[in-house]
């Protein structure tokens, strides 16, 4: 599968981003575009069956609309773990009703289509290959910065997703065992260090010195010190705070010590930052590029572009369609 | 190229192994054996010209033999970093004298054969992947464990060599950002704590405390605290010694963080390890079983084998020889 060629039939693709409080099923053209998108509540705390009611009535929606006549294949994204030669969906921290689910059969059955399963963070690495910022690249390493570190690689135009779908979980590689520990059970992951949400627990440590009562920090949280999150502190710095721009300077070190190791294993064609949080550091790219001066060893490290992600919210969804390019050549 | 598929033909292949002290050209056969192996003595110090004429002279003495007829193509290993893709030598530490020296193209013009090159550590990883441990498997990372730590992935066959041969060096992930300097530069580095070297270190400042003076570490070294090698502590732990023991668990439980971090990210098919520490280790099978149900986060940790490398000092010159395959079909 050489997903960096679109089909050139033009068939639209059909995609599923299935997440713990909403499904979205969407009609992808072969530029990447989105055509159409249906919307449902998740129903992720209840039966299996009725975790998949929601996706059947989106995936129903779409095949509706005219512009669906020729789709021949359903990608669906599983914000979790789901091994995607057998399309079963193994763990999904948020989906809690599907646990050795067999969701590609399920699909299958119901809309009688080839169905093709990933995990979101894969996804969004194959999306922004296809029709995004790594086009033209032998090589990506995609990393999403937001609640939690997501991490994908595509090499070659493929996706690579490890031998049952587990990788890639670049956001749990320790960057100090004697760190923070970190919701995955481990010490120091690279999640525990710069996610929004380790940005945010440092945050509100900060705000509650006497120094960070003076700061905007405080002030943008109504002086509610729990009411302090990784987007107080975006608000914060772009009003030049101290304190926030401190700590994102602390996060975007942390951020480079990681993205340095990355380099020196596997010396991507391209470095793709999306997410919130991941597109505030990639904005202090000098402080990036400083950090990686100490933490990549590779000399070529500078050559390697560090770009913004095409593709936002509706990443998965868009590789999820991608998926489907394999079949329409 | 399908590196798993020895070529069928049957003609030998020739791999060339570059190292800083010695040159050894040899003659693989289909099944991944050595045939036969010319060796010479490394000049790495002296002008670009110098270094190549030993390479030449174990080249030349192996294309005498009448089993080189057939020979197509010439791999050759360089302990660095090594374009693949151009068959230059950017930097290799312990070749000094050749820095973005065109050695494919120096090679190709002498013997008038196709010449490849790759880097001494992800040639062991081809090595494998075609003939040793990690044949089967779709995806390996093979790392070895010696004086310093070296890695490879090979996914699909395919040496996965990164955008300009730089990767891949996951010995310089690090472990722990606070943690002890490493030779690259940056600190708390995976070889910075579980390689030979580190080893002998952390060794020899235990061997000079009160406790160590009483172990057979000590004795080993016939009382030199500074003739303490990594060796010694293998041979002491051998021999049931307590202080060599610990040194050794630590080490694994190193090692085991790394792998750990590695398992997230990659989920590898099979993990093979080589190295005479990278063995020893292994031998720890349970202590490091033990620190990957600590360390790694995907709930099938378990079922990804750990295994011994099938080469061991003659990897790369396998490894080297097996680039020959894309040519041989």
């Amino acid at each position: 599968m050489d997903a960096t060629r679109p089909g050139a039939n033009g068939n639209p693709l059909l995609g599923v981003d299935i997440g713990g409080t909403k499904v979205a099923a969407g009609l992808v053209d072969s530029r990447g575009r989105i055509l159409l998108a249906r919307h449902r509540r998740m129903v992720a705390r209840g039966t299996p069956q009725e975790g998949l009611e929601p996706v059947f009535a989106s995936i129903g929606e779409v095949l509706d609309d005219p512009r669906a006549k020729r789709v021949h294949t359903i990608g669906v994204s599983v914000p979790g773990w789901v091994d995607p030669g057998r399309g079963i969906v193994l763990r999904a921290a948020n989906i809690p009703c599907w646990r050795n689910f067999p969701l590609a059969r399920k699909i299958r059955r119901r809309f009688q289509l080839p169905v093709r399963t990933g995990n979101d963070g894969n996804l969004a690495a194959l999306a922004e290959a296809t029709w995004g910022a790594g086009r033209g690249y032998a090589s990506l390493l995609y990393v999403t910065v937001g609640t939690g570190v997501g991490t994908g690689i595509v090499i070659d135009g493929r996706l690579y997703s490890g031998r049952a779908g587990g990788a890639v979980e670049g956001g749990h590689l320790p960057i100090n065992f004697r760190g923070p520990r970190c919701g995955c059970g481990k010490r120091g992951c690279a999640e525990a260090y710069f996610s929004g949400t380790a940005i945010a627990r440092r945050a509100r440590r900060l705000a509650a010195t006497p120094a960070g009562r003076k700061s905007k920090l405080f002030d943008l949280a109504g002086g509610k010190i729990r009411a302090v999150t990784a987007e107080t502190v975006a608000r914060a710095a772009a009003e030049d705070d101290p304190l926030a721009a401190r700590i994102l300077d602390e996060a975007a070190g942390y951020f480079a010590i990681w993205l340095g190791g990355m380099i020196d294993l596997l010396e991507p064609g391209v470095i793709i930052i999306g997410g919130g949080m991941g597109r505030l550091m990639l904005s202090l790219r000098s402080r990036l590029r400083r950090g990686l001066e100490a933490w990549a060893a590779n000399p070529r490290r500078e050559e390697i572009p560090l770009v913004a992600a095409r593709y936002g919210a509706d990443s998965a969804l868009v590789g999820a369609a991608a998926l489907g390019l394999a079949d329409n050549e």
